[in-house]
């Protein structure tokens, strides 16, 4: 099957007439037939597909000698993840796992026969769109995250991560690590869209990563009380919309002084009513820097205002870490070995850093990780508008080919 | 039917248990039960109940010698709206209702028997919580919303007005002005619990309207463009959450600046994922001032505000009036009359200005309307904490039953 064919048969999967952006939230219905091409396309390869514990699906290539899974030694893992952030674009997570296909059949067009098993895998709610906690999926199988705590972790509707994968045939009861599965692993590539434009900037199709940025969520949530928008005086507000405000305009300031990034995405008004002074606001800070330092100093600046702010209008503040991640360096070994394998092919891969979490990033705690990242023109990301070129994807999957060519095929 | 039972009826209805707030609005099963509870009362005290074009529900007190509804002439209506804002209180609109049905408990009691028609009148969406305008059952009974406008209004589901009321099994098609009921109507007067802490300070129990700031509602949608929260870097972004946030805080600053209020209690984020930049934050205004001109001055400064701060983050701006309500001053003979009856029987009601919008000032425009207040000891309303003594309560029924003996028993 061609690139584009494949690529074709997953767009129309959990996209959203109204927006053009996808909607691929784990443990829905979207996620599901997610989870039905992922399979399909696995069985029409032969690669024998296992769900583990925490739901990341698995598409396992075993070529005589080789023995996948639970016994595998050594294994070469490629993948990304099917799930989106609401509205997204189609190609963050997908084109890893459409690209990882594409470069097994291009293997076996080449006559490539595996010396140790390589894998596909997707792993699930990447984005933590749903349930809150960014690659929820690799950092459970690494232990990363609490199994309990995560079962009770709640998306918009308090539903909880134990429901939703229950809800969805699968059984939470036995989310956690797997240290089996781990050791199996002897490298894992995920091939990425580039979430920024530095490789067209450089007049590169593909390129390597270096390390991922610290970077982690917060959640403020400041509590007034509920008012009449028209007949209580200024004076005798608490009104929780104000600092929220604050925490916004600060978060930017304070990523600009420090030569990070933060932004306020996602925002709730509690009531809501447009007459009513708000009860409850509840914002999300993501913060990242190049160094954890000049993160952690973001973090307090916006912290130091949001509780400025809240007591200069005699509101209530809570504030909670989500998630953080600390900075990543990928193994230089096997980033040296990836340019060597491209340079052998004639590929330049520039090697850049990047501000956004991966499953790569917190795989690379435990087994030699890697990222390939593929030219995005405009640099849009989290987005509809997000797009590559199609030569560029092309291009993606032979580097993706040449560098399992390498790692596993010798 | 003592009031606390009648109070007590109505109390379960629409409550939220996870707020302890009310969810009552318009055209939803909470509001069908509303609607049940109305004319049940009604019934019980063989009042002719009436469903007028616009859904606004009437109890006709037709004695001997009168004619109600649509024959009727020189009829006194009382009455408020069972509606809710989102989380709202038990007092604000019911109040006037349940004090309605028991000051006619109280009159029948004392042997009066009107010389004209009486009404209890239940208008619907004054809160506008649900389709965003505010008295909408009033202003299409008296023509100040165009009935096709009205039907294309939607909720925040999408829902038109028509369809959520053809679900409710009311035909949309018929909303519009009423001549004939309004031309049968000689004074509205409505009761409220107040808004404010104004007659707690003065230590009265009940007051008088003097008239209603002019005030609106106002929705600013700021449209930027999805991106990545991690890779995107600050000067590429249109990121449409800082105008908005920029809007709240100057929107507080004009309203000190000019001696009125204005609050954003309502704001969305689009598409909301916390590690993406917002495609489209909208937030409603909602500005008062003691007149027009100071209005004016509030909302132009706050437009101007962000109209600024898009163009400072590349952001477009839309800019929408979705109500507006010109200063309303109470008809002072009225107002005299009803300072009179009530001064006849020993109640001392202080006259007060409030910035909350009524029905009663809507219907202002086409006949005599009145409002009593009653005492609100914390000021606190649109909220769960809204409350009034069950003794003030009390003095409001005695109150509005006087008003009702003086102006239709005589």
């Amino acid at each position: 099957m061609s690139f584009s064919a494949l690529w074709g048969s997953l767009l129309p999967v959990g996209l959203d007439d109204g927006t053009g952006g996808y909607r691929r939230f784990s443990w829905t219905l979207a996620d599901a037939a997610c989870r039905s091409w992922f399979i399909e396309e696995a069985a029409v390869r032969s690669l024998r597909t296992y769900t583990d514990r925490n739901g990341n699906l698995w598409g396992w290539w075993e070529s005589e000698g080789t023995d996948g899974a639970a016994g595998a030694r050594g294994a070469i893992v490629t993948g990304s993840h099917l799930d989106s952030v609401p509205d997204g674009g189609a190609y963050d997570g997908p084109l890893g796992i459409v690209s990882a296909f594409a470069a097994i059949d291009m293997l076996r067009e080449q006559g490539c026969r595996p010396a140790r098993p390589v894998a596909v895998a997707a792993f699930t709610e990447e984005e933590g769109a749903r349930f809150g906690v960014a690659c929820l999926g690799s950092r459970l199988l690494t232990g990363l995250t609490d199994p309990a705590k995560a079962q009770a972790l709640t998306d918009r509707g308090g539903k909880t991560l134990a429901a939703a994968m229950a809800a969805a045939g699968y059984d939470p009861a036995g989310i956690g690590p797997d240290e089996s599965l781990l050791a199996g692993i002897d490298a894992y590539v995920e091939l990425h869209i580039e979430q920024g434009r530095a490789l067209a900037d450089l007049g590169a199709a593909v390129g390597l990563a270096s390390g991922i940025w610290p970077h982690g969520r917060w959640r403020l949530t400041f509590t007034g009380r509920a008012d009449h928008a028209g007949t209580t005086r200024l004076a005798d507000r608490h009104d929780p919309m104000l600092p929220a405000a604050a925490v916004v305009l600060a978060a930017r300031e304070a990523a600009a002084e420090h030569g990070g990034l933060a932004t306020v995405g996602r925002l709730t008004a509690e009531p809501g009513g447009a007459n009513a002074i708000c009860s409850r606001v509840t914002a999300w800070l993501d913060a990242r820097a190049p160094d954890e330092p000049r993160l952690q100093a973001v973090v307090d600046q916006v912290l130091a205002a949001a509780g400025a702010a809240a007591a200069a209008h005699a509101v209530d503040l809570d504030f909670r870490q989500e998630s953080v991640t600390p900075a990543v360096e990928f193994d230089a070994t096997l980033r040296d070995r990836l340019a060597g394998a491209l340079a052998a092919r004639g590929i330049s891969a520039p090697v850049l850093a990047t501000g956004a979490g991966h499953d790569a990033g917190v795989l690379s705690a435990r087994v030699p990780a890697a990222m390939l990242f593929v030219r995005n023109p405009s640099g849009v990301s989290h987005s509809p508008a997000e797009h590559a070129e199609e030569a560029d994807c092309l291009a993606g999957v032979a580097a993706l080919a040449a560098v399992l060519e390498d790692l596993a095929c010798r």
